[in-house]
């Protein structure tokens, strides 16, 4: 599946309905639930208060999804093209990073 | 480009260096970061101290892909197929939503 | 209450436990948890799927309670006197907004 | 100094503006960037890519009081009274908590 694809999933499944895109401040406010969600996932598994195996990432799989849900609604509201923002990214970091890290002998 | 190309972007990106993947807790903060800069951009085009216009959307762009290297470095460092994982999500998705907002006419 | 007693509240609170304050990672986490928790009861007041009434601010109230219960985890946890801090804010908040935004008539 | 006094230091500072409180989405989406800093914080001083040293917490300290500027414009502008609210929710706590993590010996 392209990351074509799953911007049309969402644009596909936003359309069925009146409401549209939510505005980029309302996108924000569920991208953090989202997140605030996987924390507490990673914070279960990791953290303090372990209540569940590490092993066990099905809820980790979906609240990532449910980010990348948030992150393709402001892409598709702003006309985004995520594949050409991404090769753009790649090109800047391995440019910015490659005397970043120490690199493999 | 495929979900699995943009995996395998991160896993070669991260394979060069001696690092590995940064620990959960640490890919959350990281996360985090990156949210943050997303919702400085937000505020910055809608909010009330406007500096940017609202047809500028390089760096929402990029902080956007910023986000998804995250969750890609959370992916990959607990071997979850996002491709499959997104599948499972839209199914879900259309299930529980078809009641949730009013459809279109 | 002064914020000193605040934070005195939450260092007896941690003092009762074996497990002492959490690591400053984990407190990043939990302060993600508690401010997409907040997210989410501002989404449901103001935002698009509106489910509670504006009126209604009880969970508000206790959400800002969690966030600044873990402000004051990674305040004591680093020996940051909070009213030493704010006093520092809110002076270098008066220098540098004074020209920032419109005063009134 | 009380947590009344802080909420009246934000109320002052806000009342020189035309401005008035941000709305809530503001707020939320401002208080998403300063926890944004306090990770970057956090990352870097226990983060892999350490850049500085634990013992140099004013950066910390500052992102705190950003934090906390945010919770107190949500507070003040939804007439909550936090020195209430906290009372209330350190009750909570403790009735909650007592039997949660393991008490000292």
């Amino acid at each position: 599946m392209s990351i074509k694809d799953a911007q049309y999933d969402v644009h596909k499944w936003v359309q069925q309905f009146k409401i549209e895109y939510f505005k980029p401040m309302e996108i924000i406010a569920q991208m953090m639930e989202e997140v605030g969600e996987l924390s507490r996932e990673i914070n279960n598994r990791y953290g303090p208060r372990t209540k569940k195996s590490p092993e066990d990432t099905a809820d980790i799989e979906q609240e990532l999804c449910d980010i990348m849900f948030a992150i393709i609604c402001m892409a598709n509201s702003h006309n985004i093209d995520l594949d050409e923002a991404w090769k753009k990214k790649m090109d800047k970091q391995y440019g910015r990073d490659k005397e970043r890290f120490e690199l493999k002998g």
